[in-house]
């Protein structure tokens, strides 16, 4: 069909690499022309991932240095952070389109980016291309967009929790905003390292990152980018609980007097295809969305506190914290449904 | 649209009702009219299960007094054993297809039946009209039945693995057939048993049912009905595993000499949409399947005893041992391509 | 042996009752003489717990009606809320002493009790006399109390975090303290429960009791006996995690100027048995005090804002928050060691 | 104390290592002087291992060039296979015990050994002085044997269930007997190898090594020991388990004609410390030895077949089927109560 879009896919040897794939089968526009892997080249992806058997019969890892990128429409990098910016100039110019599923082009102020990341960073004039991937914050600027930095997982779940309420003032200043975050352990990639093991991670519960984690300035960049006079009281723990995919943001708030936070963010979200305002009462769990591109935020007064509120926010990882929420990128660039390839019923049980 | 099935479904408020509500969500020729529910009349779909939040927003349970069955074209039963017999005759009688998930319609024996189900067969005279929903066995029957006996989950997934094998004379006669099974805990349903409780059935495996279980029969049946003399060596255990989805056989024959048992089952599911032969050396997993309508089938040798064969079946027990099936006999009764609505592919990881 | 304690168990049918008779069962001065169950009588206590076969072989359920519960030394009640508080008065009056492993006894406050379990109390009268079972805070009442309310999971894991460091005025009044706190399924106890199904809590995470929660008033009452001007600024959402055994709080504080948590509760606890301050970079995981008594406490700064803290504490809820610590009593009350039968190195992985 | 037995552990990091740990710390003979790391060498234990702290709170690993084992009376090596077998012999001229943990002395047919284990053997000639330390079997030889093998998971848990039966002629000459056999990840070790990550192994059930698993000649060479003629008809699948420890064996097999099966079994262990045989109609489940030495055996008879009976076998892996055991030889060794440092209640739940 003539309006296919030609993707190129690096680095799917991950768990948001064979998300993507996933998601891509389904959609009426995907053609996904190449799917790079330095150590795997020659491999049918389906003998990597029997889930796609049938689905992909032929598609064969191919080595990066054989892999025509510029030939194609649209290239996402599911790939560790430090490799999207070394190639994305060259396809930028060639007049690829690009989504960055790592955090190469999340982070504006280059400096911040290289203390967290641990690298120097290779085209810092780039950077400010990119726009920043959260649809219900930028969806006319990523309509645009020829880069898109796909938002990390922490910083979706908190920030479209926390964006209605910052942009409307409803949040007391010089009042802490905590979020205390729950993360699926497929967060931490498809690695071999120790501590996601079954017998580490599961039937356990721990904080991780609570001296520091890189998602924490991405977070306040985009507090920042809402709201002067926020991001210096915004506190975050991440902690790792024994799901493969799902993530919960417990997220404690001081309202102005007078705010309705719960109607405020209905207002905001009530075009959202994928962001659900619960009703009072409801509180949210992560199987609700399960391989779908939900969120799910519902907000609950404290019995103890004037003033004080609590946000709830649910998404699966993978897919609005990962894939999903790149489709829904492409979707806007490309001048498709929002929801193309999208239409996911949650699995569950 | 002209073209839609009026659907409605009978019980919906267990795993097997919520997936066929997710299934059916993205099913082109798919209206819901009506979902029962004695327990949960006026109660919202999406207040039970928030993952079916604005997929069916407005959608509540029915009273069965108050629901205007006849007015359907298809009704799914998704009910305990021995509600379906007793509203077939009457639906049947007004011309509305039924498609019964419960156990009702699938012992031809009543006897039999009684003896394992404990009750008296409400209409015995209709069993014989009610076609075994197993496609790839009876593909023709069903596409010309009014009524469908949805199978059972593990007779599914032994079935599929025996079938080509006992049609083509591969296995030895006066030999045993068995097969150890292993379920994931939504088999057991939606009830608050405590032996489903993830503090009684996690971290934990055991068997079950080892005297007897209702799914032997069902299983022998369809062994008599592909090749005659099998059934009576055929030994059948059953396992809770600590899975919520997913369902493993592991079954061992004996082969005729010279039968090729790879190459029968290829040749046999070459058309198949939904069942997938493993080449040498690759063996299943559950996860593979995930959410999906596929099972998948591997052959090993025995490295110890000749003729000796080993085969590796895994279903997800709510699609393909389940509503996944019911969906795909749907297709088949209206005429429909027989994956349409089931296009998924498995969720991994 | 004459220096056995002669115990009686009431309600043993449940998690804290399994895991009393577990902990007794390798203590050197405790014989079990009755356990009761009123729809188990009769029934041999291994037949209904397999894990203790060969261990208590012959000890069946004694009708409450005809134990003899009076003739004994100590008595648990490992029963829901409202049983102990019918038996307790005869009981005591006869000598005996009582440690109860539910809620009866633990609000000072009447009307706050009947508020919060809606239900009117039996004997308030008693009250007054039972002794909040927390060693860490009243050892020396604990010792010479004839009945203990022994402490709630929730309540043991965040006030031993709290308690030095409200005790030496480390934490700023009119400040919020924030407990996020998180809980293995098996708190919700052996009732078949459709929530707690492996199937609903299992791959699932989710906030409950949000607008309130019974543990709520039990460590407000805490807090307050510590330090007046705390509780009510204190918040307090539980989670269930899919864990069989584990709690984890996350407490949010603000300190003093100058103020040094950890070198606090470290001093407090240094003669402690079962509470360990964790070294600066250390953050606790559930498993690693899983079927054992501790509980593990770290303390770290924010890298966000001064003076803002963050605790991190670990229990297994059946022990140190229920079975375990209630034999902790018991040994204090009777002048044995405090870590007689818990001597018990963790279960890990 | 005088009476201390004086223990070197080489290669703690591991999962049996560090469940040795934890029996070891509740020994009433046991004194560890040296623990050995490569890679760790001068970390403390609890510092890998939080579940340690306050139990071992100095202990460090040594680096293997420093430790001085040959000072031990007794060493356990908690390595991976090839290890012992190159320090055995040097040990053993000193006059210390050894118990391997590992492989390295299991097979007592050097060609078979090598084939499955892709290793030369470093000392042949030592292998027949190791004695096989499954005590059931061999517990006089245990008591007399410098060096012992310790059994592999999946051969104790299948060996104990056929031992009594092929001893006593029970099982029918020249018909197979199938072990499907199913295994928690623990029983992978603790390696960062992507198959055992939580999102690979979790949730999922899948068969492995079905072409061939290294403890196959292990078994078949315990059949052997036991009665000849049967090891030729033996097959064995080992499967994969969302569970982090336990194992269940289903053992297929074929009577003699009046054979009583579990009468047998029953007589056979009715002296044994930790093999527990089930009444008529009760199975076992894993989480019934969780933790514990115990093995648990039951017998069905199939309602299919003449002759036919399955068995039923569970333990805890890194118990009976490693550490566990390994502690049970080491008190046979040393003339001590066998169960010494094993009476441990099952963890349940």
């Amino acid at each position: 069909m003539s309006e296919k879009i030609n993707i190129g896919i690096v680095g799917a040897t991950g768990y948001t690499g064979v998300e993507l794939l996933r998601l891509l089968s389904n959609h009426a526009n995907a053609h996904i022309s190449v799917v790079t892997s330095r150590g795997d080249a020659g491999t049918k992806l389906c003998d990597m991932f029997p889930s796609l058997r049938g689905v992909y019969p032929d598609l064969c890892f191919t080595h990066p240095d054989d892999a025509k990128l510029d030939a194609c429409d649209l290239v996402f990098f599911a790939t560790p952070n430090g490799i999207a910016m070394t190639q994305a100039v060259e396809l930028l110019d060639k007049g690829v389109k690009i989504i960055d599923l790592s955090a190469d082009f999340r982070i504006r102020d280059i400096p911040v980016w290289e203390k967290w990341y641990k690298m120097t960073h290779a085209c810092p004039n780039t950077v400010p291309k990119a726009v920043y991937g959260l649809p219900e914050m930028n969806r006319d600027k990523i309509k645009n967009a020829q880069i898109i930095a796909n938002p990390g997982c922490y910083p979706t779940c908190v920030t479209l929790a926390l964006l209605p309420l910052l942009k409307q003032g409803c949040l007391k200043k010089n009042t802490p905003i905590i979020a205390d975050c729950k993360s699926g352990v497929s967060g931490a990639g498809r690695k071999g390292a120790v501590a996601n093991l079954l017998c580490e991670a599961g039937d356990n519960f721990k904080a991780y990152g609570a001296a520091g984690h890189r998602h924490l300035p991405e977070i306040k960049q985009n507090i920042n980018n809402i709201a002067v006079g926020f991001a210096d009281n915004f506190i975050f723990v991440p902690h790792l609980t024994p799901l493969i995919r799902g993530m919960h943001a417990t997220i404690y708030v001081t309202a102005e007097n007078g705010a309705d936070l719960r109607k405020t963010l209905a207002e905001f979200y009530s075009g959202s295809l994928f962001v659900d305002i619960l009703p009072q009462g409801m509180l949210p769990e992560t199987r609700s969305v399960r391989a779908s591109n939900f969120c799910r935020i519902a907000v609950q007064k404290t019995p103890e506190m004037e003033n004080a509120y609590i946000l709830f926010s649910v998404i699966d990882n993978l897919m609005k914290g990962a894939a999903g929420q790149a489709v829904q990128n492409m979707n806007l660039m490309f001048g498709l449904p929002e929801n193309e390839g999208l239409k996911i019923t949650p699995v569950l049980p």
